[in-house]
């Protein structure tokens, strides 16, 4: 029986929301935190995560409050080191199956989600580069050849959903909020331009059914909350637009 | 039982060199097949690893020789998804010890390794960015902070050899050839500044005692050629400094 876990979040944090997406598949009961990524508590990097990011996890020690954690937890950190450790926790889940070479397959699916989607991802949505709408559609299509053809699984390594799913999922769900509400550093309509050929053009068919895939299971329901992220972008982003416009 | 391995492998390529330290550690009976990487044999981008990099492993199918693959066999590519499929394919090794906490934190210092000493180790040796040696030093100590205290386990999460380990040596060893023979992309005597300082100073003993312990592995007796190496590193790296001279 897993200990007691406190998970420190942010709703806006894509590596936060992988774990909940975890502990929302299994099934564990954890106390989320949310943690303000602007104002962090002075109590968060010396006594939970000395990078002072998340997520990161408190495991086992006594009963405490989350603002008040005990130094005999275990503090765990770094948002793929948690999915496996939520695996670990629950080794008769889903969340990995038991053969070697399937567990490989999500692996080396997550290192993709890491090296081919993610830095484009930022490239667009964060630092607006220019020509970075193109790499992310490149992205997207790396990821795609990795899925198994419709009919041969409904998730990245089949028909069970798994770490691979998780880590990927809210990357995803926010490059769709970005794109379709054309919030980001990138030019006015860039965004609505990626959006547009990902929705339209039939060679993305694999990976639009994916995303309606993961975006359907209840564990993304239930802690993806797309209200409060267009307005983070919001206020994040139409700021620098404005100030361009009028310099 | 796990089935017929065959690793494509390289002596000079530290990514390769974990896969090897993993499977020597279990016992597994493996094939090794070195790829010259100045010069690929065609069949290996299609027919073992897209992306044309070592390691790749090739698991099962039917016997065949390693220059002829069977389309029958998987393959699998990336380091780190190959560390984890050796521990996963010998469950009740010492790779990765049961506890989830205690796999939390090997795959912790794997992160480690790959964010905080090897981007330091390829600024100095492959690159010779100025500044490179003191980063090194910095993420040495780094690394050095997430260490069992001397007498509290000699490896990076305990008294057992883990895929932490395997992760991290062959990256000190060639850092060490590098810097113990001034071989680099750096200034000459650059790499002897720092070799003496990280010999000398006491700040790092227990990285130096950590060095000497993974080195004493028959694991890593069996799979490091020091001579190659060296070798190898002045064949890419006097010419060019032969070059800045005569400039
Ligand atoms: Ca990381």
């Amino acid at each position: 029986m897993p200990e007691k876990i406190t998970l420190y979040t942010a709703k806006v944090c894509p590596y936060a929301h992988r774990v909940e997406l975890a502990l929302e598949e299994v099934g564990a009961p954890y106390e989320p935190y949310q943690i303000d990524l602007q104002n962090k508590p002075e109590w968060y990097a010396p006594q939970i995560n000395p990078a002072s990011k998340v997520p990161a996890v408190a495991y086992g020690g006594p009963p405490t409050s989350p603002d008040k954690p005990s130094p005999e937890s275990t503090k765990i950190a770094e948002s793929l080191v948690l999915l496996e450790f939520v695996a670990d926790l629950y080794p008769n889940s889903h969340l990995l199956p038991k053969d070697p070479v399937l567990r490989a397959k999500a692996r080396f699916f997550i290192d993709a989600v890491g090296t081919k989607l993610n830095p484009k991802f930022f490239a667009l949505v964060m630092r607006g580069e220019p020509g970075a709408g193109e790499g992310l559609l490149q992205g997207i299509e790396e990821i795609q050849k990795l899925l198994p053809e419709e009919g041969k699984g409904k998730y990245a390594v089949g028909d069970v959903y798994t770490i691979a799913d998780a880590a990927i999922t809210p990357f995803l769900a926010r490059m769709e909020v970005a794109i379709k509400n054309d919030l980001g550093a990138f030019e006015p309509g860039e965004g609505t331009k990626v959006y547009e050929k990902l929705q339209g053009d039939p060679k993305y068919a694999r990976f639009r059914k994916y995303l309606d895939d993961v975006k359907a299971r209840p564990s993304f329901q239930k802690t993806f909350d797309e209200g409060y992220l267009v307005e983070a972008y919001r206020k994040r982003y139409e700021p620098a637009r404005a100030q361009k416009k009028n310099d």
